[in-house]
């Protein structure tokens, strides 16, 4: 997946963008809601200007459902509940369909007991975990979302062999008058899709970002993706892939390692990846108003910092609602690529087309 | 606080050290119950080579009792108790007793309700975290802690002042025949302490440890002390150094930011600092056999990995797990310089000495 965030060609609505991945979802076999939800949050990446969660992704999720790798009917069912915790079954639904009721499940429990946590397995690539997150900040809930990955990009310590995912997660809380806060990060220095794209056109890439294959830093891509991805603070960085890996899938059953099925080499079974969801109800500890007072008082002091030259300082996701909130307006830059790949599916499923090219 | 891990000189065995720490608390105002958490937490982190979070921290807790700046005889108080979350007012008591106390009210809130929340206020520097996750862990769950410090070491990303902590964090489970998992990490790429001492030695440092007062990274540790801590993967860091920090003092109305007092630079007040403690009850998930058997596989897979020229594959919290179960038996290795700086609080606080240089 590359970042094509600065060369956006293409300008759609998000209201055009989310009416034609429902219908193409519709058409791949889906129901009304559930393509509704998974539009939703592809629009929402897109918005955000994480297109690599977006629009994008709608080819290979919509021949996942075709080749029976994804279900496009199934619906999550709670395997075990307790008190404030539950295992919800994914049956095989997309990712985005598990991880929403997971989250809705755990929001409803955290009203109850203060904190939700429910976790997933049977579930597939849920794309942006910063959604999820969010439902429970829009609740006035601290959201936590952790996923597990294929373990195809990042060694162990001092080994040379991918043995792990690079596993993100997500953190959000609500703000008063500032931006809501929204931490969303893979436990990797960079995506591989941006040392392919360094590779394509022939320029060299910091040595922070991947290790060869003999585990030392490289300067060259092509080196570089004969190795693995370099973990945000070396061990660091890989110890945490781990652990949320281990809370993404252990907690409900879900694949691990190499049990895992990729999203684009398999695309006829399901990925058995798992998904754990956590909310936290702020206004059964403090005073709601009080907290948000007190994230735009830390958000103004983080700021209050004397900043390098040209450099802006923001809180996390800060620059991502910054993007939703124009594009909103102003419509959503798509690069020309995925306009056009997206035309081709078009075709294949019989929808409409998005847009005249 | 220097890593002395590699400049050990004196032997002490854990249960005399275990007995002197209580003894020094006891002589600074303690009740025996707490001070021999405190000394367990202590001895503990000397175990496993956790120096800075050991014994060498005697000196000035001893001296913030003697000072008023923390209390030895408050006990935490529950200030909130909703179903699984609770609110811990620490009364300004030693850290380690109130988020040993936190802690032991979550892991009897997930057995209740499968999770249990609980945050702290009016606490202090509570030492080393993966003590409390292990307490959950030691009962067959998840633990996890989290901590804010004071924001003195590293600055948001792009800024050039510091204005967050380096808030470490601890996520930790069982394993069925390896070691127990214990992730014990700050945000920082490396303690201040480490800098300081290359400032001494007159050597330089690795590129990735310290940004210079223009928020560049430099190789002089005498530049770097002029800047900031670089954060763990940049600005991503940053970004989980600032959400962990408000998910440790804000659940609770502890203290951030600049409202943080030092624990050497105000050691006449108390720190107020936050810690938030999550246990989670995987009995309540899955079955916990086959969830051991899975880590231990999970293990053995990563240990599967190829590996680099003289390099080992640890699991997190294994290479400390290995040197507590070496420790317990031949002892603990201190530097001499710490012997010799317990030796002179003996005598300040009229206590038998640790040992006769």
């Amino acid at each position: 997946m590359g970042d094509y965030r600065f060369e956006a060609k293409y300008t759609v609505r998000h209201e055009i963008m989310g009416k034609w991945l429902s219908n193409l979802y519709m058409a791949a076999g889906m129901g009304r809601e559930d393509s509704e939800i998974c539009a939703d949050t592809m629009v929402c990446a897109d918005l955000r200007g994480v297109y690599s969660h977006g629009a994008m992704r709608a080819p290979i999720y919509a021949q996942r459902m075709r080749e029976g790798g994804t279900s496009p009917v199934n619906q999550p069912a709670v395997a075990m509940d307790f008190q404030a915790v539950a295992v919800m079954d994914g049956k095989n639904a997309m990712g985005q369909v598990v991880s929403y009721r997971a989250m809705e499940l755990a929001i409803s429990k955290a009203d109850k007991f203060g904190i939700g946590c429910v976790a997933s397995r049977g579930s597939n690539h849920c794309g942006m975990l910063s959604y999820y997150s969010d439902m429970a900040q829009k609740k006035d809930m601290f959201g936590m979302a952790f996923t597990v990955g294929s373990a195809n990009f990042m060694a162990p310590w001092g080994g040379l062999d991918a043995r792990v995912g690079n596993n993100p997660y997500s953190v959000a809380f609500p703000a008063g008058k500032t931006a809501p806060v929204n931490l969303d990060m893979a436990n990797s220095m960079v995506a591989r899709g941006k040392v392919i794209i360094a590779a394509k056109t022939g320029t060299s890439i910091p040595d922070t970002w991947m290790l060869d294959a003999h585990g030392n830093p490289t300067t060259d891509p092509n080196e570089g993706l004969k190795g693995t991805g370099r973990p945000v603070g070396d061990y660091k960085g890989f110890g945490v892939a781990y652990v949320f890996g281990i809370l993404s899938a252990m907690l409900s059953g879900a694949a691990f390692g190499d049990e895992i099925r990729d999203l684009y080499a398999s695309i006829g079974n399901g990925q058995n990846l798992g998904q754990t969801m956590i909310a936290i109800d702020i206004s059964k500890f403090v005073d709601l108003k009080r907290f948000k007072d007190r994230i735009d008082e830390s958000a103004a002091y983080v700021k209050s910092s004397r900043k390098k030259p040209n450099a802006e300082i923001f809180t996390p996701g800060e620059p991502e609602y910054l993007n939703e909130a124009r594009q909103r307006v102003d419509g959503i830059g798509y690069p020309m690529e995925v306009i056009r790949d997206l035309g081709k599916i078009s075709g294949e499923f019989g929808i409409e087309a998005l847009v005249k090219l």
